[in-house]
């Protein structure tokens, strides 16, 4: 990859997710002014890949990345890092907490450290930024008095640190995916994350049926979101991370089976999962046993015995 | 097929069955003394195919024959009919009902008849005959004083009807099968049934499991025995029919799920439906809706969308 | 219990299993001329108890047991026992193996002795009797060569054994069981087996959908055949036997919801599983998990919980 | 109710909900400065009631609302209501676009009118307010240059319409709830909805298992949401609205399985479905087949039924 997109300014947490994986190493770095408009650049195909944030450990789903995922033209995930996401306050040098007027941050930004503003800046409003990088940016050109933002940032920016730790949950991760147009998935290396979102015509086990084949196939869910579908009230993208490859012949079926019974199914890639990332959460919906059978010498045994019926072998 | 062998002698109710398979047209039916000795016949290579009974609406599943199904080497059911089973009590030209000491019959026959003879002949003996038809040929020979055999085999032995329609249920059908070694299939029709058997590992849940292996994938069952492994306490055989052909990619992905998870899975077997054969009893168990997607095309079209997934196509 | 039926005369298999049961010690044992017989009695009020056997390892189900549990009036199993089957050949002494022209035995006796008889006495016709013992009795009166019997039938009829262990699988079980007029059942010992019959309306995923609600009570099947209905063509009678005891709120809430979603549903009652009888067969239909919360008191606990919420108690 | 609290101040879309509700009818209506404080306040006996918004149609789940519902001491909701959310924007008389350079709205009135704000007023940042209203509040105190709210907030606070309809999905309804402290549930109306939260133990299966103790019952599904769990890396609370009240017997028996069966369960209302809420949407998870039996009648009757078993009544 030559050139992949990330929200910038630099000093983003995107920016060091992007930083922790290996595609990063010799590609241009190419900072955008927001998730969605990194998802239109790779689409458009201005940059190779982009990398976006998908799920944080408080706020839970990143919905807007959610919903660009789904859209159109298809894109698929190769790659994901987690992140710790540690917020400072930060102020041009000899700014005292009590004149700040103005805090900036991104959305989400605002959303983690709300508590502590409120507690401990009561004067102060909240301002959006396009990201905590650029809150930053702002403080430093004297648009906004303090920013909640990455201690990179305030480095980067040659800020002051008048408060460390500031979010309201201690111990946050994000979890950041890098996104491509479709192509060939990266190799199965026996701990994958396979990404998925589909939708159920309304009737009655639509959902239950779908999970079901996940699950007599052997294959563990790690998370399911809800979105509502824009254009079609009451309807719902599911959203599911599962365990396995598009490779592995059980997930490969699982596939093709929730194709042929889902009104929409959109496969959005499999990729190694990270140390830090989320482990499979077996109780999410899950084989009802430890099946046998669900390797890929089964599959294959079973289909060779399959051939032998059909073309009518004496074994 | 030049040789089928069927339970003899000549006008028992296998060979009225066998007479009303295309099969039988140009072939030479060979009667044998017991259906274990037609079954092992196709099995030598005596015959090329052999019809034996396999239920009766009345008595249920014929036990030897199931067991006889899943022993080895591997047999295959190509054509299945029906006949109806009535039951008349025959004898020497003059005999009185009062003279009659002895009844011959089949086992099934006597289990037929027991009562109406109980009732009517409460002074005779029944006595076991290897068919209904060999219990007449024992009455013309003057070894018994009557049996209980099918009008046919009365005509055929120059025998008197004392008595009509002496089967305790009236209206009882039994389907007959010819089975084969294994080879090609017969090509579908479009209502074919496909015949089973499959053990479970001793693990909660293996039989809903393996039974909703077949429902997730709509496929129907017909019916449903459970008989005991002679050599493994407590462990049953499960014989099923299904809905569907073994050519139709459902019903081969379904076989192959069961040949991964199941212990050991004997195909029996894809043929047509004979129209006065059993229709599916959907309740037996099946899919839990009407599954869209269950057809060849839907299968084809989700093989073409999973392949382009694996090579990258920019669907 | 005053008096109990079962299938005489004395020395039947039946009478070793009766005698084995407690309720035995202090009743009458009144022979009767068959199982029908027998079950029929109990309704009719003329004994107290009958027992029935009701499947054996090598010939499967008793197919008239099983429909004959299933009429009206409502009967209940309260014991089960199982007997090992051992036949043995008769005569009266000094009968030479090679003159003899009958050998009589139940059916089921011919059953499981037919092929040792056809290889050792060719000669020879099978002649049905209404019970093992009864057919030894016919030897000692002179109506029958031989007999297929156990030894205690030999012993009791004054006859010789002319061959040992004739049976043609070695090593068979019959279980059979005491059966009631409805009442109380006995009381729960923690290791109860419950035998139910039920019947699926003609409906997709019937079966499957009974069968889950068993499962995700935590209840296991030990059991399932299935016998079709005289008066329904192409439907079924399922006859299933589950671990647990209908005071157990689990099965309890279970036979509730099958009451609620079968077409007929038959209790056939709750009562302790005999040490040397088949252990549950979890394969056949059980917990998808091994479920926690299915004991008696987390019921309650649930229960309780539940009664909170709809009386609004701020728990 | 006498005091029943909601985000103000007043005209929030809130209030707009809130006054469409009959409670509000004879209540004093408290406005609060957070849905965090509503929560609180109810909690804390401080008012009767509160007011929250729980679903966008665009933007999903409300976050820390769920969040909320699911802290202790328990919370129930009593009634729903759906309001169309229409934003426009609004400044002091005589404003002009050009002159814009701050628009201040609730955190989710930012998100939903973000396309149009960036592209019509480029050089406006965002404010982050704790209401609508007090958005329209602080444009009214010269405070800010704009804000984006709902007409009715533009009237209260004598404001002028710079543009309207400037939400970037129109259409969009928000679904407000009443919550109170835990006390006798709304009685039944037939057409009800009963909320639950969740947790899975880390074991497979589980979230499968607990869906299907609601599809066994007939229980549809209306909505799934997942939340982390702030205390539990990896691990979710699962969000479910189903049809039915908590006095139905189905809905009672499922909320006991569920009792038994998973890690946490919360049971947070059974009210009446608004006419303008969404209807079920089966395909979510729902009754494999349309089951009979689901009625309260069915449950009598079984309940009987199995009464008259554990008492051994001869029926």
């Amino acid at each position: 990859m030559e050139r992949i997109g990330f929200l910038g300014p630099h000093a983003t947490f995107t920016e060091q997710a992007l930083l922790s994986m290996p595609e990063s190493a010799s590609a241009e770095l190419v900072p955008l002014p927001g998730n969605p408009a990194v998802l239109a650049a790779v689409r458009a195909g201005e940059v190779d890949a982009g990398c976006v944030p998908i799920e944080n450990s408080v706020e839970g789903a990143v919905p807007p990345v959610l919903d660009g995922l789904v859209a159109d033209p298809p894109l698929v995930i190769v790659r994901e890092a987690v992140v710790a996401v540690r917020f400072v306050l930060v102020g041009r040098a000899g700014t005292a907490q009590a004149d700040i007027r103005t805090v900036a941050s991104h959305g989400h930004g605002i959303a983690q450290t709300r508590g502590w503003i409120s507690a401990h800046l009561p004067q102060a409003e909240m301002v959006v930024s396009t990201s905590t990088s650029e809150a930053a940016a702002q403080v430093a050109r004297g648009e906004m008095d303090a920013a909640a933002c990455s201690p990179l940032a305030a480095e980067q920016h040659g800020l002051e640190v008048l408060a460390d730790d500031i979010a309201d949950n201690a111990g946050a991760v994000t979890r950041f995916v890098l996104v491509t147009p479709p192509g060939p998935p990266p190799a199965p290396t026996g701990r994958d994350r396979t990404t998925l979102a589909l939708t159920t015509e309304n009737r009655p086990g639509s959902l239950l049926g779908l999970l079901t084949e996940l699950a007599v196939r052997g294959i563990d869910l790690t998370r399911i979101e809800s979105r509502p579908i824009k254009d079609r009230p009451s309807d719902y993208w599911f959203h599911l991370d599962c365990s396995g490859h598009v490779a592995d012949p059980a997930m490969g079926e699982a596939l093709a089976a929730l194709h042929r019974r889902s009104d929409r199914v959109r496969f959005l890639g499999s990729f190694p999962r990270t140390a830090g990332a989320a482990e499979p959460v077996s109780g999410v919906g899950a084989p009802a046993v430890p099946l046998h059978g669900a390797d890929a010498a089964a599959y294959r045994a079973a289909e060779d015995w399959l051939a032998g019926l059909r073309n009518g072998a004496r074994t």
